[in-house]
């Protein structure tokens, strides 16, 4: 039985036959359908849990098992060592998302998740920013200008016109690229220096924060009197005692969580009052009305990352694939020729 | 950066130019290392956890991870579905096992486990059997004739010389191919019918059972009066309620868990008196002493599968992989060749 392989090639080639626009399009519906139809009574998502060390670098392994009744079971599978950028050129976040058949236990597709989870924050993002964030061109604010950074402007510029990105990051190098690697927005970028986290909040609709910020440390933005309805994709936070906003703007916010449980745990929302705590997105996705009465406020998405958008990012890729002829088909398992006899084989040895 | 697969003609191949005698020679010599250095302080192992259903078929997909502080992360997943061998020429258990470089977070390798599964229980079986059955030549009694059964014999016929197998199933299809699939052990094989479950216990002075027993079903063999000595190697036991074992054999016998944590929730420990209960086999290992003095009671090893076996069975493919110039090096992960750009791509496009 034949395992789809979407690898480093497959994804480069998906990327070019696709376009990232009509990609970064279809992640924003797919997941809006899968958000719309979500149902707790029949997706399973386990409680993501890892390894994390400190040894041979500081870092973590962890996974995000889902599964749907009657579908198949998607499992994604992350590492996350911020030293990775500037000691190894790697992204600090690798990941490959795997698919299990429910009838047989065989192993469907294994794909390369790097690509798909920056993808699927973004949209993700995109798709939190489109519900709350008040109607008309806005100026995009962004905190923390790596992976993550450009697919949270790319998944908002497909929802809503970008007058200008404000960017800003600590590392001078990291910035110094930004605009480049935006660049096919074709929207006005400013980099500025980090001093401007004293009053960006000030100056933008929509703000993306998306560091790797110490655990304890200080918030990345200063909280200010802000635009009305300003809009916050709080992406960043994601282990406890790890938080990007000043909790004065967490507490006068709307929280919407990706997934309350999570993000109770290692989100924004360990430091947001329980009322001020909404519906999730997926909940939002399905009930617009209520997001619509809160543009006026101040909302933030708290996106921890949920496992049932890798499922869908997954199924995604398996898809275009699929429709694009990409990928390769091995024979992984060892499937003996008598199910009884495991050392019998089916390659004639 | 690659990642190394080796699939089912790579476990075929492996088969062929190291031979299965010596597969199993090397597994049984990298367990005892690893049992005999294995340390709770400085290996994790999380709890077993997985999704079980019933549709589409009744089944399960699980992991079962571990990392050895400073060494790799390995997880295996593992799906068992009762129903493949009779509807779909599957075997029930299907693996594979996959390991992580924490430097990185990189995917060093992935590779098939059924072969490796099979081979590490009967491993295990072995170390057990070689530590608590009387020395000298061995009756061994097999309870299940399926794919575990083969690797079960396989591996006390390495530690022990057999003088004869004797067999059960309760499906004849089953039994009736259970001699062949062994007769490379140059051992006599007797299979029975399944009203010599009534005896067995009696007869033998190994057991093994590795049946797919119902949840709350009756034991697979009846108590009786023992020989001397008696070890049972009880492999089929792997679920809340499921047990192979008669209680008044379970609550007589000296059981040694391969992981206690597990043993309690899904293996023959459910049943057994916590003043019956002894080390686990790695313990025993590192202590062989304490085994010593228990080789004239009777013995149970129960086994429902430890993740640190799993981490040795792929370290030890991986290397033999290496030494005999099988496998594929593919480029898996997306890592593009700016990491703070998730669109660029090391491939040219």
């Amino acid at each position: 039985m034949k395992t789809k392989i979407l690898g480093a090639e497959d994804m480069a080639e998906l990327l070019r036959v696709v376009g990232r626009d009509r990609l970064m399009d279809h992640m924003l519906d797919a997941l809006r359908v899968r958000f719309r139809e979500h149902d707790d009574e029949t997706v399973e998502v386990r409680t993501r849990d890892g390894f994390r060390y400190d040894k041979p670098a500081l870092g973590l392994v962890e996974w995000m098992p889902t599964h749907e009744a009657g579908g198949p079971v998607v499992v994604k599978m992350v590492g996350y060592h911020p030293t990775n950028p500037v000691q190894r050129s790697l992204p600090s976040v690798i990941a490959t998302s795997s698919m299990w058949d429910t009838e047989s236990g065989h192993l469907v597709a294994i794909a390369d998740a790097t690509l798909l989870t920056a993808l699927r924050t973004g949209a993700a993002s995109g798709i939190a920013t489109d519900l709350l964030a008040r109607r008309g061109p806005v100026t995009v604010g962004v905190v923390g200008l790596g992976a993550q950074a450009v697919t949270q402007v790319h998944a908002i510029s497909r929802i809503r016109p970008i007058q200008r990105i404000i960017g800003i990051d600590t590392d001078p190098d990291v910035a110094a690229t930004f605009a480049d690697r935006t660049s096919f927005l074709g929207v006005r970028v400013d980099v500025v220096g980090p001093e401007r986290t004293s009053t960006i909040l000030g100056d933008v609709d929509v703000l993306c924060t998306c560091t790797s910020v110490d655990i304890a440390a200080d918030p990345v933005v200063a909280d200010v009197t802000t635009r009305p309805g300003l809009h916050v994709n709080a992406v960043g936070a994601d282990f406890p005692g790890k938080l990007e906003l000043p909790r004065t703007l967490a507490e006068r916010a709307w929280v919407v969580p990706d997934i309350l449980a999570q993000c109770i745990v290692e989100g924004e929302c360990q430091q947001v009052p329980p009322d001020r705590i909404g519906p999730s997105l997926s909940e939002l996705v399905q009930q617009p009305d209520i997001a619509e009465g809160r543009r006026d406020e101040i909302t933030v998405f708290d996106s921890t990352g949920w496992a049932v958008e890798d499922d869908v990012a997954l199924r995604l890729a398996v898809e275009l694939a699929e429709t694009h002829g990409v990928g390769t088909d091995i024979e992984l398992e060892h499937l003996p020729s008598d199910p009884y006899d495991p050392y019998s084989t089916r390659t004639g040895h």
